[in-house]
């Protein structure tokens, strides 16, 4: 895991130096022009999915929802899927039921496009369209090179600026360089056995994802909620002893995060600030919607410093396999 | 919060009497044949949109997304939503981001409807068609009937028969009565700090609430998935020491589950079954787009118990008011 949270610079710089063939594939899917837009994943990679939810809302104020595969695995449903864009996101390809919904929204009538690290998957053949990721094997089972590439994929192919994103790479090095800043952060939820993550706008996805990695290698209980939603219910779980970890970067996000976290670190709660505190996140020179690249590497790092320091092994979490298959 | 619960059966009476009325709305909403729907809500309100996701995608076959109210509110964007239906549920009607994201999902075109327990509320006249449950005032914190009355308003409003409904009533009735497994389930419960919930398909938005009355009233912390993202990752946290609760009920949702469950089971897991299980819920005659309705009871029913055992206040939270102004 750790060999290859430090690879991530390097895998999104390969993966820009092909921005031309990605950009192929977005010109033919905005010739179809979608009204609706589908997103289907699972784990990690319907947290990717996620992230294109508010890229495609907010560049291209078309629709978005994410499927639900069970209703026509488990229900046998056709829905009438014309004029809709189905995206699938997955690491391996190798899910039955993505693959499966895969084929069954292609049968009624949607644009299909995947997104996997394995191109040569039953996910991929199933596509119209297919974005290899060529991330490189990831061994560990906790995905994270896999992640940021599935993040900068869904950018170039929802027509996303590769000029505005050349210095991600860059910005990724420099951010995974504040490793002593996770030592002490690892060091402060040493005894936890759970916490709280938040983030708004396109820092929600890090939010889940880091709440994910948390789990999958430390076993902790991490909950993860749009900073609107943490006033809803779930604050009443917030306290001393259970920590706030938000993720407030430049942008709009951020912004309507700042003052209800202020709140929350006035009113007696712990909380642990990621891009503009604690953990800095490097986003000089990136535009919002690029940041979410950057905002889960300290999140990963701090998953796997973790994970160290209480003498679990991040890289073979009990219970999980590579492809998981569901129907 | 135990009185509100007693009143259900009343309460989805009392709106079962008013199906004609609904019936009326419903129709107008077919009528403008919406090719898509967005649904938005947030908190216990949003598990109720949740299960009107896998209503409509299962029963009219029109792809669902769920808004994410700060690409309008926070990001300003302004979509095209000709030819989309948005429903928006929430029991006060009075959380601001609902109600600006409503006038302007209706300035964009979309046919607008809600669904709330205030007819006079914001929301309710911002929309073109508004839903008044009429469930009463919910005194608690924690929201029981306005949910189970809101999952009945749905289901009327969505085209649902109100013919297959009228067993309801008595269906609360005959689930709640069943208190002395509920008190052995809070026993056994007694010390746990986390435990993680499941259900697929129509049963997943129980799992989903059952989680979240679990957390505002206990301040346990409970994550809820559905059965088959349990094994993408979160299954990783789950032991002897971190215990699942399942929703089982009749129908393609419980027959999907019904093998994930036993395998966590033989594998050493610590299972707890709402349904055909420990926590019985009477689902004869009822069929399967209703049983939500009833999966909720003994979980609220529990989640009561269990802070009253811990000698926590269910009826008032920390941190938690009726209304939540967010933006």
């Amino acid at each position: 895991m750790a060999a290859e949270i430090a690879e991530q610079p390097a895998v999104l710089a390969s993966l820009l130096a092909r921005a031309p063939e990605i950009s192929e594939v977005a010109a033919a899917l905005v010739r179809r022009a979608p009204r609706f837009v589908l997103l289907a994943a699972r784990g990690t990679s319907d947290h990717a999915a996620l992230y294109a939810k508010y890229l495609i809302e907010i560049t291209r104020g078309v629709p978005v929802g994410q499927v639900s595969p069970s209703t026509m695995t488990v229900y046998g449903v056709r829905p009438d899927l014309t004029d809709v864009l189905y995206v699938a996101v997955s690491q391996s390809g190798g899910s039955p039921d993505l693959v499966e919904s895969m084929v069954m929204a292609r049968e009624c009538g949607a644009t299909t496009v995947t997104v996997t690290n394995n191109g040569d998957s039953e996910l991929a053949k199933a596509a119209e369209f297919a974005i290899d990721l060529q991330a490189g094997p990831e061994l560990a089972v906790a995905a994270t090179k896999t992640y940021t590439a599935e993040l900068l994929g869904l950018y170039l192919l929802l027509g996303g600026d590769a000029g505005a994103a050349q210095s991600l790479p860059e910005a990724a090095e420099k951010t995974l360089a504040g490793s002593e800043a996770v030592h002490a952060a690892a060091a402060r939820y040493r005894f936890a056995s759970r916490l709280v993550t938040t983030g708004r706008g396109y820092s929600y996805p890090a939010a889940c994802e880091g709440a994910l990695k948390l789990m999958e290698t430390s076993y902790l209980s991490a909950h993860a909620y749009s900073t609107a939603d943490l006033l809803h219910g779930p604050v009443a779980m917030l306290g001393p002893d259970v920590p706030l970890i938000a993720v407030v970067t430049p942008g709009h996000g951020g912004e309507a995060s700042r003052p209800v976290v202020a709140r929350l670190r006035e009113s007696g709660v712990d909380v642990l600030v990621v891009g503009d505190g604690d953990l800095p996140v490097v986003t000089a020179g990136i535009p919002e919607e690029l940041n979410p690249v950057l905002e889960i590497l300290p999140l990963q790092q701090l998953a796997w410093r973790l994970a160290v320091d209480r003498g679990t092994d991040p890289d073979r979490p009990r219970g999980l396999s590579k492809v998981t298959r569901t129907r």
